[in-house]
């Protein structure tokens, strides 16, 4: 248990300094830590045997003890993301408003780090480095409270970050470790220190974290996906698209959950879609339309807002395009949903209606994602609508300032009408 | 009392169908909007009279009962702003990303409303249509609860705007009016179906508000603004900055509360800008330096990070850039904070370390404002970094959705080799 306050404190100090530096040194700290992870990854292994080891002697389910090793590939992976991080563009600095407010006074809106994030995230020990490396790159500090179960695994690599950051002359401050649920509940508390709070987990985490604290929570909840599949689609996409987004990863939140399908072509699709389906060993239930054409067994209501995570599909008949965009703002999640046509007049209702942060057409949901959107790697994937929505990149971990830079300019000379206010967009980014 | 979850539900009604209209439409109901006031601004003017007699009877404040008339003065100044807010530029539909995934498989990401958005605003009746307007505008619908005192103008300025709007074929309820602190209570527990709170007022209303909900909070707290005059300022310019910072109006977030001056020029500084604010009534309280030079009363802690909102001011005399860089991010509010300075490195230093959200050279603290800016209106200043920062205009009330368009893509098929991403930065918007 740490005096988590003292914690806050020092990740304050070290943001201070972090916002001063030159993109070049966040970035020569990122490859310092890869080859710092490199050339220790034998601690590394050892400390996640011991992880592993008490994984196995307390029985945890396979796919967490899957998700806890740290190995040659994991560590490889790991780098490659360090390097990615460094390659890519500085969020910071970025001028995004430029504007004379009157001759000789000047407004620039310039992007800037948040300051202090904390961060609660699953079992992975390799996300503590991902997390590490995008706050360190966008000028942030960073709490961060993995899972209990790789505490061996996040303590080294935690110390090694430090090391590395703090021979690359960055403050070693720049990423702190928490452990305890109750350093967590303490970290709430911080609402003077800490500027974001972002749960990596469960609804019911992310829930807890939001009833809990004053702090911005960029959260994500369930991810309860949707294909639908338009009476203008091509049958053997539709097919293709509808089981990709089912089975080629059922344990992750940009999943298919439920299976739309427009009713004139259901009688037609659905025996196909059945088929493949349960070659997949994939149970599937249905509301009364859809039982009666492939006779799956019935789904009750709570089925329409489940995230299974498992092989197992809800399906249902509806009878127009605007039905099946109500159906989706109703009972998803926000989090991704598709329409497979060929009718451009759908395809752009659906996408304007859907009040989902990633609409698709014509293509898979598992493509919601921050290394597929080019992002380099994500924080996290967020529900809600404020800051940031969807996989969430570097952007999502900066602000902005709005810097105004006059010669002695007054309210009161405003008011004698010594000048008026011009509003001229300039084309300049700001020269501070 | 109203059934505040019913509201909700209608507001989330309404924000659906305000998503799908044109820039046009919602710009023709704004200006029926102020038509329509217009035309009935007798039935305004009466009914702001209820209210000012009610204010009078029970002795409220004089500065509240101005806040509270609302007159021809009043009724042309929110005509103005309605027309100013038709006018702007549609903050949706701005494609802000656009990338080749891979060949044939595009992203966007495309401007949006955020949905449903709670207000909770001063005595000020044309403070209801300023907002109204704002969020109309960015295609949100609003739940507003205003003062109290100004209930009966809000209540007729409330229904004249559904009236305007429904007659312009927007949803009347596209702005809906809560009148209780048991309303507000009821709809802190709404996070099913608000997306956004943002209380004007207090700092212990923003903060109850944080403390009693989920939804997401755009706070505005407190305003300590600094003004800190450098030893390289021309000293003419800082006496006119500090002075029209504190007195130009000491009522408002914006004003003056702590100068701080240069050790090295204080002794020249110090006595001429006594006088000018002595001469304003203005009660000086200083730090022991300061003290020694002018002879005023000596500051006690509290005073630093005390917003007076009133004829008082706080001076320290600081040995360097750094100690009024580190006096400002400890004490001050992040709002708005100045440097008088002909020195250009000072300037870019106090720029990139002041953490606040507008900082500024050489110019008034009082600048700090949405129409100064030129967003047309504001609907808060954000102290906070989530989100919007600063003076919040239309921008501040949109949200972001991707797009992804396709041509059958699976995961599967990436996995097996059939494409590499590409991540090519398109030039076109989003055709959608």
């Amino acid at each position: 248990m740490h005096d988590v306050h003292a914690l806050a404190i020092r990740s304050i100090k070290a943001s201070r300094a972090l916002s001063a530096l030159s993109c070049a040194s966040r970035n020569k700290a990122l490859r310092m830590i890869a080859e710092a992870l490199i050339k220790r990854k034998e601690l590394i292994f050892q400390n996640n045997q011991l992880d592993l080891d008490a994984a196995e002697a307390s029985n945890l389910p396979a796919p967490l003890k899957k998700r806890l090793r740290f190995d040659e590939s994991k560590l490889a992976q790991v780098c490659k993301g360090l390097e990615d991080v460094a390659a890519s563009k500085d969020p910071l600095g970025i001028t995004t408003l430029s504007e004379e407010i009157t001759p000789g006074l000047d407004l620039y809106r310039v992007t800037c780090p948040i300051g202090v994030i904390g961060v609660i995230f699953e079992s992975r020990p390799d996300a503590l480095v991902q997390i590490a490396s995008l706050t360190l790159k966008s000028g942030n500090a960073v709490l961060l409270k993995g899972g209990t179960e790789a505490r061996n695994t996040n303590r080294v690599l935690c110390s090694i970050l430090q090391d590395a950051a703090e021979s690359a002359g960055i403050p070693r401050d720049f990423a702190l470790l928490l452990e305890t649920r109750d350093d967590v509940k303490k970290m709430l508390q911080e609402d003077e220190c800490i500027d974001l709070i972002i749960p990596r987990g469960s609804n019911a985490l992310v829930r807890y974290i939001k009833e809990n604290t004053r702090i911005p929570v960029l959260g994500h909840s369930d991810g309860i996906c949707h294909v639908y599949i338009d009476n203008d689609a091509d049958l053997d996409m539709a097919l293709n698209i509808a089981v990709d987004s089912k089975i080629q990863n059922v344990s992750v939140c940009n999943a298919e959950e439920t299976l739309l399908v427009h009713k004139d072509i259901a009688s037609t699709f659905l025996p196909q879609a059945a088929k493949a389906f349960e070659r997949a060993h994939v149970q599937l239930v249905g509301d009364p339309v859809a039982c009666s054409i492939i006779g799956c067994e019935p789904a009750c209501d709570a089925d329409w807002s489940t995230e299974y995570l498992d092989y197992k599909l809800s399906i249902a008949v509806v009878p127009t395009l605007e039905a099946a965009i109500n159906h989706i703002n109703h009972y998803g999640s926000h989090h991704t949903d598709c329409i497979v046509t060929h009718n451009e007049d759908h395809a752009s209702i659906f996408l304007s209606q859907v009040d989902s942060s990633s609409v698709y057409v014509n293509c898979s949901t598992r493509f919601a994602d921050g290394f597929v959107y080019g992002f380099g790697a994500e924080v996290g994937i967020a529900t809600g609508k404020i800051h940031a929505r969807g996989p969430m990149g570097m952007e999502g971990l900066t602000t902005y300032k709005y810097k105004l830079i006059g010669h002695g300019q007054t309210m009161q000379s405003k008011v004698n009408g010594d000048f008026e206010y011009t509003h001229q967009r300039l084309e300049r980014p700001c020269p501070y």
